[in-house]
Formats: C-alpha cells, structure tokens, sequence
C-alpha cells in the first residue's frame, strides 16, 4: 500500500509501506474510511519538533474492522470503528479513572494517514457503531477521533459548566471544537480568541458569543474588560505556546480554570505568577476514549456537526497538498479519503 | 509599643515601633493574644527573598478588639476574633467565590508580631467567636489564621475525600497540618514525606499512615512502590521550591491532583512534563477565611488540636530567638507571647 511519512522538515512522502499485520493477539486491521491531519503534525512538518528518521504519520482514523487477533472479544471485522490517538486496555486503574491516554500500555498511534491501519489493544481502544453510519456522518464521526475528544476535554478540564462564562485561546480545528463543546456543555458566554475572519466565522456557528481578536496584553485587558474585571470562569489554551498559555492564565478569575490540551512547545510557567494567578490548571493528552461512547452518539443522532471544521478535502495521494495548505492556514483541518 | 523589624537577612529587631491607629473607617485594631513566626517568614530572614528595607514582621494573629472604624458594623470591640493573613472584604465576586485571598481589596497582613495590629476591612477579614475562648485553646486558634488554614486548603485544593490516598511533601507546620486536614477529610492513607524524628512523630499523631524518608527519585520510587507503581490520588506540595514542586507532580497518578500552597521561590514548571503528568493542579495564597469559621469550630470543640505545631513558646521580646530556633530546625514553629 502508499501511506504517508515525513522524512524532515515540509518534506512529506506518499510512498510504498508495507500492509499492517497482526503483530500482538490484542491487535486489530481496520481500513479506514477517513483521515486527516492533526494540528499536531505540523510541529514536526515546520521542523519545530525534530525530526530524526523518517516518520509513518497520521493518528485520526474510523473504518470497518478487516482482521482481529485471537484475544481480541469485542470487536468484529466488518464493524464500523472510532479509535484515539492513543491506545488503552481500559481496564487499568488509570484506565477506570477516566485517563486511558495514561494507560499502563499506552501507545500513541501512529501510520494512519494511509488505507489501512493497525491498532494496539483493539478492544479497549476502539469502540464500534452499532450499524454502518451514512457516507455524510464520516467526517464528523473521524473528528471524535481526536480533534472533537480533545475539544471536548479542553472543555471538562476547564470544569465547564451551564452558565459558565469561557474562554477559547485558539482558533485552530481543536479551539473551534472547544467552543461547540463548552456550548454542549452549557456555557452562557463564549468568548473565541480569534484573527481570522472564516475561523470567527465557525466559531460563532459553534457557540461562540464574543469575538476578542487581541492578544496578548491587550487581548487579556478586552477579556477582562468583558468579564467584570475579574476574569472567566473557564479558559480553554489551545495551542501549545508560552504566549498562549500565559495568556490563558491571565484571562481567567481568581480561583477559575484553565485547562491545555495541545503538546506544549518550550513552555516554561513561572512558579510565581502561576501561584498569584489562583487557578486551576488542568491539561494533558486528551483522554479521548473517555468520551467516544457519548461523542458518537451526539454525532449520529446530528445533535453536533464537529465535521465543519474540514474546510479541505483531498485524496489521501494529495496528502502533502493537505499539510501544505494547513501551514499556510488556507485550510484549518484536511481531510483525506483513502 | 515595642514591634518586630527585620532589617536584613537574619537582623530581626525588637524595637520601638508607632501604636496602630484606626487610618480608614473599616479598621479595627486589636490587642493581640497570641501571635506566631510563619514558614514564610524565614525566606527574607534567610535572605531568600530580599528586604529593601526595614520591614515590619507577622501576619498570624488572634485577639481582643480595642477599637473599630465607623464604617465596622459586625465586628465590637471586646470580642475576640481572630483573621487571616490576607484581607479581604468577603462581598466581592472573587470573594463570594471562596477565593477572599485574592479579594479585589486584599492587603496582605504584616506587623502582627507586636502587641497591638491594625487590620483592614475588619468586617470581611476578622471572624469573632460566640464567647471569650479558653486560654488552653489559643494556640489552636492561632493555628487556624494562616498554618492550619494553608495546610487545609493544601488538602482541599488537592480533591482529599474519604477513602484518599494522599501524600504530603514538607515536614514543616504546614505540611503537619495538612497531614491533619486530609485525615479530618477522611483520606485513608497519608504518606507524609519527612526525615526528621521529631516530625514524623507529630505526624502520625495527626493522622499519618506511612513515612517516606527519601527525596527527589528515590522518593518518588517509594511513594510509587506504596501506591500499586500508579501514584497517589492527592499530592500536598508545602514548600515552595522547584525540587519539592516537581517531586510532588512525579508522586501523583495520572489523573491525580497536586496542590501548592507554599510562596514558591525560583520555581519553574516545564510544560512538557507537566502535559504528560496529566495531574489537575491548583494552589496559590489559601483563602483562610473561607475555612475559619469551620476550624475554629472544630477547635472549640476539640476536635483537632492544631496548636501542636507550636513546640516552642516565647514572649514576644525573644522574638529573634524564635526566627533562630526556627532558623536552625530547632523548633517546627514559634509561639509568641506579648
């Protein structure tokens, strides 16, 4: 099969790989009805985080289950399958306690911008649909797979609640899922840190009920200036940057919370300023499959639509097109169709 | 009135210092019953944190009335009150919250190692008990102005519920305390991160299940080897450095809450591995008035007996003597008679 690797710094290959295989009893072969590229594929592919070999990309994937190894109970070939980016027994301790990207056997995904696919700890990690879900489902149902899931946590780790007044640092696919989420999840007030006309846009459609397009100190003084002077309630950081994250400390209240959910990037939080702050703080890799039961069924009874935030669809042949347009923001998220 | 002055690093003066007068009408001065060397009080004394110039000492404090501003509405004189370190006026937003150490009208407290104290917005900071209480309870009562309430907030910041396994890293009064306060929490195993004798003995006393003695890896092995190799649920952090801060994170499950209630001092956390700790995190200057009327009720009613902590009594004129004994390890905190 051709699947996607990225061999340095905007250097993507679309190349030959070999087919996945059953390594591990508890495996499972799907082949995988979408994909896409993560806002997190960009550090390596703009050369922030290094590179050192060449590297199968992609950790976003559903599709019908081909092959299971002889341990696997629960999933069966021919089922229609979400997965996280990272794999879980979720039978562990962390597991139960709702952190399964934390699991004892932990694998982040990897390969799954290609046809096929294999996966770790199938029954654990994935969950099946219970019938094949219409062709118009598939992009919102591929977004719980990570962008939706990490949103979403973004959202609870900010202990989102009805009448919440929130904040979003981040106009990428995973901010703007931030916003849909902290509007499931009943905040009165969302306000959308955001510069981008089309980005605004979405956000607003998503929930969004105030636009703040400043940032830094100024962007902190005009959330302030929306809030009573005392901050949010909830702030959402969700890029990754010290700019960011020092931003969303600075926009929430004394005693609020502020959850991160993108890989941080040569971030360092001052001691001082973070005690003086008073918040919560509350992030990590999404704990996805925490979520996935209740995700997929918003999406199928079309109570969400996580799926808009794919203004780009290529074939999986124009993956390089797809990061490319990504770095240059004329896309906010590509998906691929193998 | 004589006062207590540090002029510099370990240059702790007792010396002739102006009466406290009612300067706003929110005022209310008291005459002190009793009054304490804090933790904190040892970083300018160390010359840790500077001292730019002549600085009046203290900010944990217990007395009787003498005189209130006009404005004082709740507050009389001849009751005997006691406050927390930070002012606050208990209406605001932030306030209302639970949050009265970051009031939008906080001062923090000093001079309160003197005879006489002059406390701003007497009617949100003070709280008075029903009855002038005994004098075998005024060490306890003392306690709960800023040791016991830190101690209590480390706990309750750091989601301590029946069943709890909790660790608390510190040995000093505040981490004693905090050993206290998840054991009133109903925590059901306490490992309390000490290598002193005497120490570890007050803190079994108030509630610890385990002692660990190591530090830094070793530490985090053990606490880990006593946690089924995942870590514990709550994490106390009492005192401030970047070794102690960082020590506390690694003991944490993922999942698991870590809080920080100690001036942090050349603290920086990096983002990366606070991402894949994966803890919820919250700290900063403890909101003790949020807490007092519960504890000096449960110290009114002998159910806790905070005031153990003071295993060093002195009149107010050996003051210096007290930052020495403390200075040295000698004592664990320093009880100051006028």
């Amino acid at each position: 099969m051709q699947g996607t690797m990225l061999y340095g710094p905007r250097d993507i290959r679309f190349e030959g790989r070999p087919e996945p295989k059953i390594i591990k009893p508890t495996d499972a072969i799907l082949r995988l009805s979408a994909t896409c590229i993560c806002g997190s594929d960009l550090w390596p592919y703009r050369g922030i985080a290094e590179v050192t070999q060449p590297t199968p990309m992609g950790h976003e994937y559903c599709g019908i289950v081909e092959e299971v190894g002889k341990q696997v109970q629960n999933i069966k070939p021919g089922q229609f399958v979400i997965g996280s980016f990272a794999t879980s027994d979720n039978t562990c301790a962390i597991c139960r306690d709702g952190y399964q990207s934390s699991c004892r056997q932990r694998e982040f995904m990897s390969g799954a911008q290609a046809p096929m696919l294999r996966v770790p700890l199938a029954d654990g990690t994935l969950v099946a649909t219970r019938d094949l879900p219409s062709k118009e489902l598939i992009a919102s149902l591929l977004a719980t797979s990570d962008v939706l899931g990490t949103g979403w946590f973004a959202a609870d780790a900010a202990n989102v609640k009805p009448g919440s007044t929130v904040v979003v640092v981040g106009d990428g696919a995973v901010g703007l899922l931030a916003v849909l989420s902290a509007k499931q999840m009943g905040a009165e007030r969302i306000i959308a840190m955001s510069r981008h006309g089309s980005r605004q846009k979405l956000a607003r459609e998503f929930g969004a009920t105030d636009i703040v397009t400043e940032r830094g100190d100024e962007g902190i003084a005009r959330v302030k200036e929306l809030t009573k002077g005392i901050g949010a309630d909830s702030v959402l950081e969700c890029v990754g940057t010290q700019e960011s994250i020092m931003q969303a400390i600075s926009c929430a209240r004394p005693g609020g919370f502020v959850s991160y959910v993108g890989v941080p990037h040569g971030v360092e939080l001052d001691g001082t300023q973070l005690f003086f702050a008073h918040v919560h703080l509350h992030g990590g890799p999404a704990p996805v499959r925490r979520y996935l039961p209740e995700l997929i069924n918003l999406v199928l009874n079309e109570k969400i639509n996580p799926g808009k935030v794919f203004d780009l669809t290529l074939s999986l042949d124009e993956v390089a097109e797809g990061y490319r347009a990504m770095d240059d923001r004329r896309a906010i998220k590509t998906l691929l169709r193998p």
